[in-house]
């Protein structure tokens, strides 16, 4: 217990190096040409972007000043040194580290989608391997309404693997696609960073204890460096987080989840990012045309936000497209305008579809409702988590 | 036996995957700013920077996937999987990952000094910690003549891991001030890695022989990368292989030499590194004035280079740096014009010194010239780690 709170310390520390860290860096960042232009405003000054990096450093730097102190008691008596819980935070680390610079080398140099898929499978590697020596449990528990034709657990064996690996490139990239206005990144971050600690502290007292002691030893700098760049990338925006916050982020809570073992409620509180993805994937795979950008559209008039719109030409429509768009109509999860050549609707992100379904409103209000069902879905996740799961599994 | 068989066929194919890679991104490169005109060529073309995070990230995804074949082994019985040195294994890669983070962070933003001696030292900590936990020998054997004094040996305790760390710092830096000329970086960490494979397979039939098998693990693929990348940079230069290559091999050969328990001797291999270092002190430490570039100076007419050189004005002159000079003069290391006003020198490096000593000569003969120095002094280091040790140490 006491290691939790050597953790606070450090972590506050991180919070205030960060804050102080990030307006110094800010021109060097410019100078070096890594700065955009906020689309949603009516100035034109250059924001530096990438500043994900710097709260990933002293993130990283944070669970390095404290391995020496975390494992000081272990360090004592060396026979009884816990290798595997210190090879566990090292690999946790290393995946860290390498999505930290795979998300820096992203913003830097604009990737391709391949390697955006690839080295984070690799970065995984590490991962699994602890996960394979430390625990492989590769077994699913059956929910009790299934358990008659499926019994009471399945091995699922190598495909495990294959499950934590996508784990990996699915937290990673979902945070990435539901992101372009100010502090959304950053904001559904934190949100999910403390839920997960909330869980943690709920469970401390359980018999995985130890797990949870893990995950709260990599959370609490997290969250605390995340708050930190939250403060400064809050609307309106004076630093752009990059693609490197996001892939820090979404490999922290994939790390967390699978060495802690509970990545299923990891993916509860991703709720939002996974509607968004489902949401997404009709454009994602090019079933409806895809602009570079799916950003809301800004009225400099009324500094009003409004849901952007990608362009269907009928005549290019397959039967896929034709079904996809007249199945979102029926549901209502989308606004069209038809004429007799096209169809114009929404861009298929949850940003647009709070724009259709509330009216266009200004950006800040639109991140706090973001925020608010960032919120809820971790509500319904402990409603998911607690009181119904007593129903599927014996708890 | 069989795990070295492995890397060296991964290694293969990564020099082969690097050696495609590199041309195909080069223009990712420019496109991001991350170019840099060659100062010692007439043509002013631009040659993509830092491509060394390209072989950096080859070389530790090669590592990545080595993990479940090398530990394979250990994985089939999980209750005796050496724990210890898998986590040797993660520290090392970590370690290496953050310096490759930081060099490309370095060529990007351009950091302060302060950021490059602190961080090297905080990617160090993981490494510390396995040390102490694996081995935490502190102990330094005394050579046999001085025993009389200091008994046959001394166990400076936490000295060692100041030492260990200061090693990481000027391995990191060492090879990065011994640059500015075609191929001149990559080559000298070749011959350094070519020389530590050589000492590993020496003394792979020794009671040592797993600390050599480790080090031979990660020598190998970083090798193949080193040589791919050099195939580039070599005269004349199509890439620029950055401060991210310096620093990925600088703590390269610093885990090695740390984890294997053969830093003497990984620092008798960088004896063309230490020259150069102890002769640019009195310019680093500024007790003479040092130019932003200590290049050589490129004649465009005669296509040669010749030393570049630095102004002393002689009333800011203190006594320090009068003293310097004075014996700089006298041990002949020097090329000095004086007038009435001023000193005019050549700047204090490596490259300089040669070209003071052997006239001014075309850059790929100054490359091949250093390069065999670089060969010289490693046959020195294994006269003094064989022959001459037995003099000194019971062998």
């Amino acid at each position: 217990m006491w290691s939790i709170i050597i953790v606070i310390i450090l972590s506050v520390i991180a919070y205030f190096i960060t804050d102080q860290l990030i307006p110094n860096l800010k021109d060097l960042f410019i100078n070096a040409g890594l700065y955009g232009v906020d689309l949603c405003k009516n100035s034109k000054n250059k924001i530096p972007e990438a500043l994900g990096v710097v709260s990933g450093c002293i993130f990283l730097v944070t669970s390095f000043t404290f391995i020496p102190i975390v494992f000081g008691n272990g360090l004592m008596d060396r026979e009884s040194f816990p290798h595997n819980e210190f090879a566990e935070l090292l690999a946790a680390l290393l995946s860290i580290c390498c999505m930290l610079l795979l998300g820096f080398a992203d913003d830097v140099l604009d990737l391709r989608w391949r390697y955006k898929l690839l080295l984070p499978t690799v970065a995984s590697l590490p991962l699994l391997v602890v996960y394979y020596v430390n625990f492989n449990s590769t077994t699913f528990v059956i929910p009790i309404p299934f358990r008659e034709w499926l019994g009471a657990s399945i091995n699922i064996g190598f495909l495990y693997y294959i499950y934590m690996g996508m784990l990996a490139v699915f937290c990673t990239n979902a945070i990435n696609i539901l992101a372009g206005i100010n502090g959304l990144e950053v904001g559904q971050s934190v949100i999910i960073a403390i839920s997960v600690i909330v869980f943690d502290i709920i469970e401390l007292r359980g018999d995985q204890y130890k797990a949870h002691t893990f995950s709260l030893h990599i959370m609490l700098p997290y969250l605390a460096t995340a708050l930190a760049l939250l403060k400064h990338n809050w609307y309106p925006s004076k630093v752009f987080v990059g693609d490197t916050f996001c892939y820090v982020s979404g490999m922290t809570f994939a790390v967390v989840g699978i060495l802690s073992h509970f990545s299923k409620t990891v993916l509860l509180f991703f709720l939002p990012q996974i509607i968004n993805f489902l949401y997404s994937v009709p454009q994602l795979f090019h079933f409806v045309p895809c602009p570079r950008h799916r950003l809301p559209k800004y009225s400099a008039e009324t500094d009003l936000l409004q849901a952007s719109r990608t362009v269907i030409v009928k005549k290019d429509m397959t039967f896929l497209t034709k079904t996809i768009v007249q199945i979102l109509r029926i549901i209502q999860l989308v606004d069209v305008k038809e004429d007799s050549d096209t169809i114009v609707m929404n861009n298929l992100t949850l940003i647009n579809l709070f724009l259709i379904k509330f009216g266009p409103m200004p950006e800040v209000r639109l991140v706090i409702m973001l925020m608010l069902f960032q919120c809820l879905c971790s509500c319904i996740a402990f409603v998911i988590r607690y009181p119904m799961a007593s129903y599927f599994y014996d708890t």
